[in-house]
């Protein structure tokens, strides 16, 4: 080894000891006689020093070495005089008696610090760089940490984890696939995978009643903000069990890491149905830091000949605690953010609910004062608060109030950093109606299998029929969600029926999977995680990439090796391929 | 869950419990009143006894229970009268009170048992099915415990798992790339890694002083043999190491996984230099399980007026230890062995060794008695060993001695099912010279660090040069090899030239690497283990294939969800491609 310890290790009990360390020059100071070198390595950084009486000719060397500059030193561990109690190695130094220099460097193109100047596309182009900051190397301990514990959790309740193939067929389903054009049988494709579901499902189809998998899927999609081509789940699927013992199961695994990751012991998690998820938060991963839930009025505004509340599907609100007094600004401010195409309300209304006891609204001249005491005595709302209203469709505008909801929590700081609180989200509908393509789509996918309860209304009312899927959401974002399969061939077909496939197109794509239940299927579910998601809420970040060794930009490219790129045209010929239409 | 206990775990202990178990029927037997199932679910096989006199209902429905069927049964554990020793639950059987049919099953395409009558291909198609036998749960388990025993021991010497990406760029040096056509980019397409070479290598100039990952990767070869498209690499890197230092970090996994897999205790491996392999194995993979190595006896059959001998570089031999009475079919077999294309000997000679002290060779037109028992003295030859010659060029007919060796090996049973014997080959050749190409490629790949002492050589006689590489070498198996890297700029340069790439080349497909060694890129190295095969060698296998949940076949297919297969129009024409020339 070129070290004998690291630069994250030395403490005063070494003091006296001759040690050999490397690592890269973090920054270096001379005062007069004296150079202090902070040298860097993975585990921490420690103080070198060079004293120009004790030996010129290596100070003077010293005084040569530039930022990032890779040295090995020899040297004899000292106390400090000037402590630096912030740093780990803070109470000693190195009283360095020779050092190598292994490598010379460039001064890079931003500084190597927590708060760097670099730009991100700049940072991205030398992602190695990049990665020598200590936020980015915390965000990766922090996801390996995250997968060894998942891996011996789920390994110690007999999970194997078993790798399916990569190099699958495409099934336009869904997402976009990414296809991979095969050299041994031209004109076919293989596609990589969105996820491995239908080899974990045909894995409990033999009999390995407990499978999981770390694994890359990948979509071909438009990149929207936090989305990238490639990413990491921890995908999961159990044979014999409910509902109930897949969501025991992996709250459990959830329970594991918030302790052995983050320390923190969690009660257990409440579940909310979706239904009263979109009643109460509008949104089906309810950020439940902070109440400010839904009330809704429709009883109480009807019939005034306000047309647009009469008019309206759902009058619905929030009550935002103690913001009586904000300005016609903000009040434009929040009416301007909820007409945003992206949130799609018509209007904002507002009721203030002075601290004196006043009350005063955007629609005065509709609702009498005693109206108005009605609708605020209905939100609970105390003086000092201030009552927003969205009306309109049912499912948008709860939506619409849902995203205000969350504005005004970031408004009024109602959360705290370090706080989770996870929750399932369960009983959602099985279908989705789209009014463009006019067919159903499956909500989660069209595995998932229909409440046995509901199975009937398949025929007669698809859009009722509830799904037997579950979401895990933290602090409203979605980290994973799954559901009961389907293991009945009759159950499946009929399920691609309604989805629109013609029998011939779901042989063709799934037969495989619907050839396999009929030899003895079990009962099966499972879940799948979105592990770079999960390491982000889990780091306080804010975006995947930053908990991603190698990230893609927006428009799916590598910046740093510069990919994807052109290949030869050799290349093409071998694969049977012509670009252009 | 669908069961209290697993088929596996009943004993006598639990006599008289009331349990539920889930499980396929694997087999079923009417003894008169009495009708016996055997339950098989992941964990083993418990037996269920319905009588006949106790509820004849219950008896008959059980009757028609066939092959596969899933069902859940209650009932009571009890002693068995007539108990099975072999097997983990023989000494208990289930009294069945009442079952549930979870699914049907037709009559599987061939036997779920460890002799199969199932055919390859069938086996392939139905893998859902094949993956219920024993022996291919067995392998799936081995590989799960490897991978899990291989993390955490690396965890535990602060190795991280890093992920590295799929969607990277295509580098046509190495074996052919499978290309992914990238749509937001037209005309562009990314490459599948055949390994996180470069990535792990940033990693290293990032700071990341240990990694590793267990990762899939990917080669557009013409499948030979024992190859797939996708494999499993272990893939590591560390820096600020020596060679040394890699070969006891990784020493120490491997008897590790020995250790933890086997639970055999292995000795230190030993070393033994590439062109210590070749002159006394014939082969960089040397099975050292027997001896037999070669002796070169030049010196002793020159000027002999024996053609063959006098113009050939090398001759050289074996002395196969009691096998003087072979018979001339069975030289004759030798003789064609060492014929064949695939081994390439013009010849074979061989001197019998009778065991009454008589000597007898297909040379004696040539050499004296005398002569001959020089020969066998050389090779230490005991009456009734056969010694077995071959002469030619000097490599190639090390190699086809090294072959040879091995046949005589299996021939002789000279190997024991269960023994490993691992060794490291170190000391390999830098580059290796092609003929057809007129040219150098990379005997390890383009980043291998010569030896620091043949650096000069590179410009006088590349071919002498040695690398700074290794390789684990388990039962004649490459298990994995890696080398020091390097990690200048300059020094990558030159061995770019030294592989014919010009300046562009290089700058274009490695230049972000180059670049990254600019800034501060410490010495570093690594090894790279096929973790496919690794399982195979200690799960005493034939074919990684069974070491893979979903393998493909010598046509890179997967036959069981058919794929590659064609895609749609659509598809094409979003991604800018046509098939044809």
């Amino acid at each position: 080894m070129l070290r004998t310890h690291t630069c994250g290790e030395l403490k005063m009990a070494h003091q006296g000891l001759d040690v050999k360390l490397s690592g890269w020059v973090q920054r270096s100071r001379d005062m007069g006689g004296l150079t202090f070198i902070d040298l860097r390595d993975r585990y921490g950084i420690t103080q070198l020093v060079f004293n120009m009486e004790v030996n010129g000719t290596l100070c003077m060397e010293a005084r040569k070495l530039g930022r990032e500059f890779v040295i090995s030193v020899n040297g004899k561990v000292a106390e400090r005089s000037n402590k630096n109690p912030k740093m780990p190695t803070g109470d000693v130094e190195i009283l360095v008696d020779n050092f190598t220099v292994l490598n010379i460097s460039k001064t890079p193109p931003f500084t190597i610090e927590d708060n760097t100047d670099g730009g991100e596309e700049l940072r991205m182009k030398y992602r190695y760089l990049d990665l020598r900051r200590n936020a980015n190397k915390k965000n990766l301990e922090l996801r390996h940490k995250m997968a060894i514990e998942t891996r011996n959790y789920l390994s110690s309740l007999h999970f194997m984890e078993i790798e399916t193939p990569y190099l699958i067929k495409s099934t336009p389903e869904g997402a976009r696939d990414f296809v991979v054009p095969s050299r041994m049988n031209p004109g076919q494709f293989y596609a990589l995978p969105q996820s491995p579901q239908t080899f974990k499902q045909l894995l409990m189809v033999a009999g390995f009643d407990r499978y999981f998998q770390i694994v890359h899927c990948f979509r071909d999609e438009d990149l929207r903000a936090d989305r990238q081509p490639e990413f990491t789940q921890i995908d999961c699927e159990m044979a014999f069990v409910t509902q109930e013992d897949i969501l025991n199961t992996f709250e459990g695994l959830a329970k594991h890491l918030f302790m052995s990751v983050l320390k923190m012991k969690m009660d257990e998690f409440p579940r909310m149905s979706y239904a009263q998820a979109m009643d109460l938060y509008g949104s089906d991963k309810p950020d439940i830091r902070f109440g400010m839930t839904f009330t809704e009025i429709n009883e109480l505004v009807k019939g005034k000949n306000f047309k647009v509340f009469d008019e309206a599907e759902l009058v619905v609100g929030i009550n935002a605690a103690g913001c009586s007094e904000y300005s016609r600004k903000q009040l434009d401010e929040l009416t301007d953010f909820v007409k945003r195409p992206q949130v799609g309300a018509s209007g904002l209304v507002y009721i203030r609910h002075g601290a004196d006891g006043s009350v005063k609204s955007s629609v005065d001249k509709f609702y009498s004062q005693d109206d108005l005491a009605a609708i605020l005595e209905k939100f609970g709302s105390k003086p000092g608060d201030l009552v927003l209203l969205l009306a309109g469709k049912r499912e948008k505008t709860q939506t619409a109030l849902g995203t205000l909801r969350l504005e005004m929590g970031k408004r009024m700081n109602l959360t705290t950093p370090g706080d989770f609180k996870p929750l399932w989200v369960i009983d959602f509908p099985l279908l989705e109606w789209d009014d463009e393509t006019r067919r159903f789509y499956a909500k989660h996918h069209p595995f998932t299998s229909p409440a046995p309860e509901d199975i009937p209304l398949l025929d007669t009312d698809p859009g009722q029929v509830r799904a037997n899927a579950y979401d895990l959401v933290i602090n409203g974002v979605e980290i994973g969600g799954g559901s009961i399969r389907i293991h009945n061939k009759e159950l499946q077909k009929k399920m691609f029926t309604v989805l629109g496939f013609s029998d011939e197109e779901a042989a063709d794509q799934f037969g495989f999977l619907m050839n396999a239940f009929e030899y003895g299927a079990p009962p099966h579910g499972g879940v799948a995680f979105g592990f770079d998601r999960w390491c982000t809420i889990f780091g306080g970040g804010e975006s995947i990439r930053d908990f991603m060794a190698f990230p893609k930009n927006n428009s799916g490219r590598d910046v740093m090796i510069d990919s994807p790129s052109a290949i030869k045209f050799e290349q093409l010929k071998e694969l049977n391929l012509k670009i252009g239409l």
